[in-house]
Parts: C-alpha cells; structure tokens; sequence
C-alpha cells in the first residue's frame, strides 16, 4: 500500500531530502510531495505570473494565492501530514497547513524541538503524535508497515 | 439575527473587552466568545483538574487537553471567527485556530498589524478579510446587518 | 416553524421589498436576508473599511472580500435560497451564489423571465424551482406552510 | 501524481486544444476534461436522446439534464478546475461550474480579461487565483510540479 | 428537548392526524412536518404555479418540483423521521424520503403492515426501527423522552 | 478514464447484460456492478451464511443485512448510478437505491416505462435524467466520453 | 449560552444524579441527556414495543435497535459528550457512543478509574480530554464558561 | 474491483492469518490491513520512537499516540470493516474501531461467539451483519464478489 506524504514545515534546509533519503533505504513505498522549497521562488511566484504589483501586500497577495492553490492541491492527495517546527523564523504556514490537515482528519506527525513545546501545545495535543526529530517521524510511518 | 463571534489570538492586553465595548455601542447583536483569557489560569487548567503533573511537557499536554476541548466547543457554536495577531510572541494558537476555522467553512477575519503581512501573506489569503484593526474587523461584522 | 429566505440576485430595484411585503400580507413566518442591496455601497466598502488601494483591481478584491464575508455568513444560515435574474447585467454573482447554494443542499428558486431560458438552462435543472415572477417565488414559499 | 484538470467555459474557440498542446510540450502530466464543447450537439442532446420536446423549455431543460449529467461526473473526478471566462455571451454556465467547483472544495483558477474585472470581482475573490491567459492558467498549474 | 418529526408516507387517510393526537394526549414536545396531504392539490401544485403545461409528464414534472422543494426543507429541519407503507399504491415517494433520510444520518422509523415484511426487507434493515402501527411508532418517540 | 456504474433495479430478465454488451460494442471503458441478481440467492443468503432463522421476518432480515451490505460497498465504489424500474413488482429496493445514491451526490439515471410517469415523478426529478430504455441510458453515459 | 451534554456510561448507580446536582449547585447552563438508565427497560423495550420475540439473539436486537435510535437521536443534538467507564461490566456501549461521537467531531471527556488507564489508552489518546472523576469532567465543563 | 478490508480485533491468536489464507484459497481480490499484531510491540511503540516515559500512563498514552495514528491511516483506506470479539479481555479497541468506521460509513461485520450476543446487542444492531466465525465473515465478503 503506497502513501503520499505531505511534509509542511520550513524551507531553510533540506530535511526533506534527508527524510526521503532515510526512506528510501528502509525501502517504504511513501510518496513525498511538500509546500515550495526555495524561498525565493517561492515568494517571487505571484508576481513571476501575474506580473509586477502596486507595493508589498499585492505582491505578497499574488504569490501566497498560487502556494495556497498549490498547498490545496498537495493536501488533499496526501494520506498522511508531517509538519515540522524549528527555531527559527514565524512560521505560520506551518501551524496554519498542520491545523488544516487535522481539520481535515488527515493523521498529523508534528516535528519539533523540546524548546518548543509550550508555545506548540495545544496543536501538539491536536496532531496525533509530537516528536524531536525527523527520524522518529520515520518511525512512525515505518510502524504503519509492520 | 444574532451571530456568535470567535475571538482567537493573544490574550495579553483587552482587545476583547475593547471589541465588546464597541459593539455594545454599536447595538450589534453579537455574542463573543474565546479562549481562556487568562494567561496562568489557561497554562495550570491541566493540573488544577488533574493534578500535577511530572515534569513540563506533561503538564502543558494536561493543559492544552482542556483548552483544546473549550476551543473546540466555541467554536463550532460561531458563526464568525475574528484572528487577531500582534507582534509578539509565537502566536501558534492563534494560526492553528483560524486554520481551523477557515476549513471548517467559517467566515474568518484576520487583524494584524502592517508588520506582520508578509509572514500571515498564506493565511490572510485563505482568510474571507484581512484588517489592521479592531474597528475595521468590527466594520466588517457591522457591514453583514447593514 | 420560521424560516430564513436568503434573496440573491439584482440590486437595481425593490424586488426584494415587494417579496417582504407580499410575504407580511400572506402571514408567512419568513425572515429575509440578502446581500448588500445599495450598489456604491456594495462597491466601496473594501476601501471604507480598509482605505484607498492602488487602482480598481485592489479596489474590487478589497470590496468583495467583504461582501463575500457577509454572503457566506448569511446563506449558512438561510434554509431555503432564492435567486433572480433580469434582462440586464451580467449577473455573475447570481449565478454564483445560487451555484454555490445549490452544492450546499440549500434548496434554491430560480426566478427569471422568458427571455433568459436558454442561457440559464443548466442552472434552472440544478435548482429545485424554476419561475418568472416574485409572486410565484412566493406561492413555492407558502407552500411549504399549507 | 497524475491531476485530472477540468476545464469550464466557454466553447467558442479552441482554447482547450490549445492548454492541451502547451501542457504537452511542457510534459506535465495532467488530464483535461471539459463539458461538450460542440456547440449543437450540447445544445441538442436532450432531444437526440430522449425525442422531440413540446417547446423550446422543455428542449432546453432535456438537454441541461444531459449536460449536467456529464458535469458532475467529470467535476467529481476532478482536482483542480480553471475556469475561462471570455467577452462575449452570458457565460452563467461557466459562472455555476467554477462556483460549484469553490463549494465543493475543488482548487480553482479564474482566466478572465481585464475588462471583466469588476463583474468577476466576488467569484474572483473566492477562487484561489486568477490570472489573464491561459498560458497563465498553466504557469499556476506547472508550479505544483516544481 | 422539542423534536421535530418528518411523517412520510400515503396521504390517503389520517394517519397522521391520528398520531399528532396521540403525541398531544402524552405530552410529548414534538412537532410534526410532513409532505403536501391533499392529493389533488400536490399533483396540481405545478400548473397552480408555473401554468398549464404541455401534457402530464411536465405537469408531473412541474409538480414535483415543487413538491421536492418542500419536503427537502423540512426534512433538513427534521430529528427524526416516520415512514408509514401501506397495502396500496406504489408508494415510492415513501421509500424515496425514507432512503433520502437514512442517508441523511435522519434517525428513521418504518411503519409498514404484516404482510410487506418481504418486498420492504432491505428499506427495514437499513432503518433504524420497524413498527407495524402508528401506535408502536409512537412508543418509539415517547421512548425518547422517559 | 474508467468509470464504475451501479445498476440497480429488477433482476427478473437480463437487461444488465444487454446494457453491458452494447457497451462493450461502443468500446466505452465502464465497469458495471449491480446487486445479487440471482433472486433465490437473494432472499436466500442469510439463512446459507447464519443458519436457519426462527421465521419469515428474521429470515428476510438476515438475508437484507448481507445484501444491503454488498450494496454499500459497490455503490460507494460507484462513479454513476442507473435505476430501471418496470411494470412488475413493488421495487422498493430500486426507489431505496436511487434515492441514496441521489443523496449520496452520485450522478444517477432513471429508466422507466411510460406508464411509470406520474408514480416516479418526485424521484425522476431528483435524479439528474429520466429516459425509457436503456439505450437512452447508454447514450447518456456514452455523451460523457465525446 | 446553553450547551447539551450526552452522559454515555454504565447505569447500575445514581452518577449522572450526581452530576447534574452538583452542575446545579455550580449554575451551569447545561442540560443532560442520557441513554435509557433502567436498565430492566433498557433490556425490554423491543419486545414491549415489538411483541415477544423467538429468543434472546431477537429479544436484544428488537430492543437494541430502540436504544440506539434513542442514543442516535441525543447525540446528535449534544454539543459535548461525558462518557464514563466503571470496573465492572463489558461497557461496550460506552466505548461505542465515545468513539461515535469523537469520530462525529463531538467534544469528548472520558471519565474512568486508574485500574483502567491500559485498556483504554487508545480510545482515551483520541478523546479530548480524561479524568478519573466526576467532579473533574464536570471542572472542564465549567472551564468553558470561566 | 480490488476491496480493502481491516481487521479490528483481539491479537491473541492467528484469526487474521487464517482469514487471509481461506480468502486466498477463494481468489478474493482483498487485500488485508489491521493493527499492530505483536502485543509487546503495540504496548511498547511509544517508548521505542519517544524513549522513557514517567510512568505506566504516560508510557500509554505514547503507545496509543502512534497504534490511533497507525489505525486512522489503514481505516481511511478501507473499503470493508471486520471486527472480531473474543471471551477474553475487555476488547474496548475493537468496539472503538467498530463504531469509527460505522460512523464513517464503512461497511462493517462483527464477529463474536454466542456468548456476547447481549453484551453486544447494540453495536451489532448498528453494523451491516453479526457473525460466529470468520468463514462466515469471509462468505459475506465472498458474495459481494458473485
């Protein structure tokens, strides 16, 4: 049985890669799909198609319009969401796709590091499982094929 | 026509009592509704009906339990849902419960002051209506009964 | 038993207040909604609520969302839909509140004249009633009482 | 991850050849799907099927089952619509498939000129883009493969 | 805790005046909706409205339209629903609204003489009770309430 | 793309097979199901699964549930559905059918004789198209593929 | 605002009794409602209503489907659900009615002693919140309302 | 038609195993998912991906995070639902899946030994088809294929 993967979460380095790289060689039959990962492209977007806009909110405006089309697209496929946290920047997207996908009853894995878990309790509390790191997600999808 | 209106976000100066205030003036027939507003009453309700717990992270999941179920009852009963973000703090809550909000077909109104736009660009635009203030968002409630 | 009626469709006469009072007179236990019926209001409301935008495009998304707030407030909470069209205008806002009104298992009343069949055939088959007058609106309406 | 596209509006020239030809070249592996884009034939199935009707309603209403049929099948199985509307005739049909589409969930993309902007304003606002060209249209849908 | 409760089924005696007696000599809060019971006036609604139609499929057509519309408001507004089967007539609308609302989650209660225990077998199973007389169905709501 | 087709209705003569070889003529990519259409098996089933049952009622129940089983998981997997009614028989497993896949969103298909017209009214207008042999339903599905 | 709860739970002492005075004493808005407590009644109900039935297996059913039209019924008007687990009994009619109702997105308290933590640490992992106490679910149902 | 099925129920014995080998004896197209059947690996999945936990029911609530999350994945993808009860143990996994996929409108039998008719009684009443063995489970299975 194959499984689509959404992986919500920051865009700053390549723990995608590393997870699908580690279930690959655990041999899982899971399809990986994820948000835009370069940040450039992926805030560029709006205007990239649209063309030029009258200031920053416009501009902002269009490009999140095609990453949330896109966002729509990719969730609804997806059997299983994990949505990782890290220490740095707001990430809103993160919460808002994490709170999405258990709105819509997808099961949800949260990723995040011990030093946060009181600002992200009550979404913890909302995803089915909260762990540290990439590789218990892992097992956690791994655990659906024993 | 009586609406129930959601307030989500920080619960760290009277926004809320501001918004009631206006409306009263306003003769809106709004009832509000929210979160524990109450900062150490909302992060103790897990051991104050549990009792304590054994160390932080099972204490913030006791809380966050409770809190979730106030949020979840709230907010089915809304028929519009006001989210309002300032500039600090990580403010996930706030993010999870207007996605949660938006998919399940509530109208939803986002407040966030100019400097937040580009990191709430998705989420403003799932949103119905993004504001800057809370006499905007209360413009906005007050436009359904003109 | 009352009942709520959202009325979508044209702005540019009293169709609606004509509905009202013929209603008043049948006794019917009818509360009645609609959208916005004052056309410059309904257009300038983005801007009056959020201030001015750099060119109509802006201008027009601004004032939408908000209309399209109060819609979507309004037809949640409607039991039974009716939609007219004129002989004038595009209509699209017709079209589309009575198409989403129909996917929502809203029962719906298509009201039109004779001169509209053909182009309005795929929706008149969606929608449970097709007429040519308010009064026969009407008469589906007190129906549902005899 | 194949997405079957369904494509709404009007059937007076061949924009639908000209998307399928441009999304081949670009290798995307999308299906499209459309309503009958045989002006005649759309207009004279319910008779070619079920006999001569008594009058031009009851053509008309033969032939919109027959359409609607098709629709709701293809638009069920579809992942995201886009939805073109052009300058000439009512376009109503195309008004109801893209917010039949919006209700149901559906990803959706607006193609529009900018003479139709403020007609189109409140669809728009409920789509998840809209853009101006077809070519456009398939940037939006290219983007979810980058 | 008023229920309301839909009543399907013939309309060619007074079984439902009967039972909304009975239902007033318990006192039980439960107010009762039901399909148009004068037989003439729902086979005759559609040319009351729309005018003479061409021959009696659109009569037909014209009145069941209306006669849809009225039985799809009620049974949305319905907690519970009664399907009365008799020894005469087709009695398909009775199978129709009780499938309708069995699918509808509509708690349903079949009401059905000895001797259509074998052509209605499949419609009791899916039901949640079958009764053979008003009276038994009664008990089931009074039951309700003890 | 494939589609499934539930065919529900009388299993007194053929027509599922006649319908799935000109189907098969046409070379159109449809999957039929259909209920047990062995009557004796039918009624049979829950005695020859669970045993011999106290009575006519308990047999009949017994046989239903397994029955109305095989129904749920074949209609569920079903794209579009037709109904055939004929002259014989009360039907009521074929109203119950209809009426569920109709609310189920299932586009659906109403084959009935002429002389079938006024009893079906209400379910033929609910059903997206009424035809009289099952040509006419062959064509319809066909029109999808054109 | 006025909320319903649905007491699931074992029926041999007084503990929704209980419950409800001491809600009482609180002055909480709350109503309660509850599967039939009599357990005699509970048990006999299908054949008072039904006649006498050809053995236990039909004596339960006849009865069993009575008390979930019953339960179907409460439920579905319930804005939270209260459900308790005690040490003697199977009980499978709690476990039902919780993971009904967590499954229908109702707000859900498990209350159940410490010897029971292990046997029900799934279902207890799915419901919003559980407590070993009465006084305890009826604290996070006053927390609503601080 | 390839169906899904999951097997809810007690992991005490082969019952699974022997189900799968007799439906591959038939040439059923079923493919076969469950929970976790390794009792130690189901108690211990918490602490083998989250480490140590402070106690039995923290231990528990880990185990049950990662079993719930496991079971909504396989549950969605289900077509048909078997639930096996046995004499031992309190089994509230089992009633808690089979009423989850009954309210999500899975089809579903229950298995269960003469025994337990009564303590079972409801949510027998509530699924498709009670059983004794899994040779009938799998007849019923059989018959959706004849």
């Amino acid at each position: 049985m194959e499984l689509t993967v959404y992986l919500a979460g920051q865009i700053h380095d390549d723990w995608r890669d590393q997870l699908e790289d580690k279930a690959k060689e655990k041999n899982l039959p899971l399809n990986f799909v994820s948000p835009q990962t370069n940040h450039d492209r992926s805030d560029d977007i709006g205007e990239a198609i649209l063309g030029q806009q009258p200031g920053k909110v416009y501009r902002d405006d269009a490009a999140s319009s095609v990453n949330n089309l896109r966002t729509q697209v990719l969730l609804q496929k997806s059997d299983v969401v994990i949505a990782l946290f890290g220490e740095k920047y707001k990430q809103w997207n993160t919460a808002m796709d994490a709170s999405a996908a258990i709105t819509m009853n997808k099961p949800t894995i949260i990723v995040r590091p011990e030093s946060l878990i009181h600002p992200l309790k009550e979404l913890s509390n909302k995803a089915n499982v909260t762990v540290e790191t990439i590789d218990q997600a892992l097992d956690v999808l791994a655990y659906i094929y024993e």
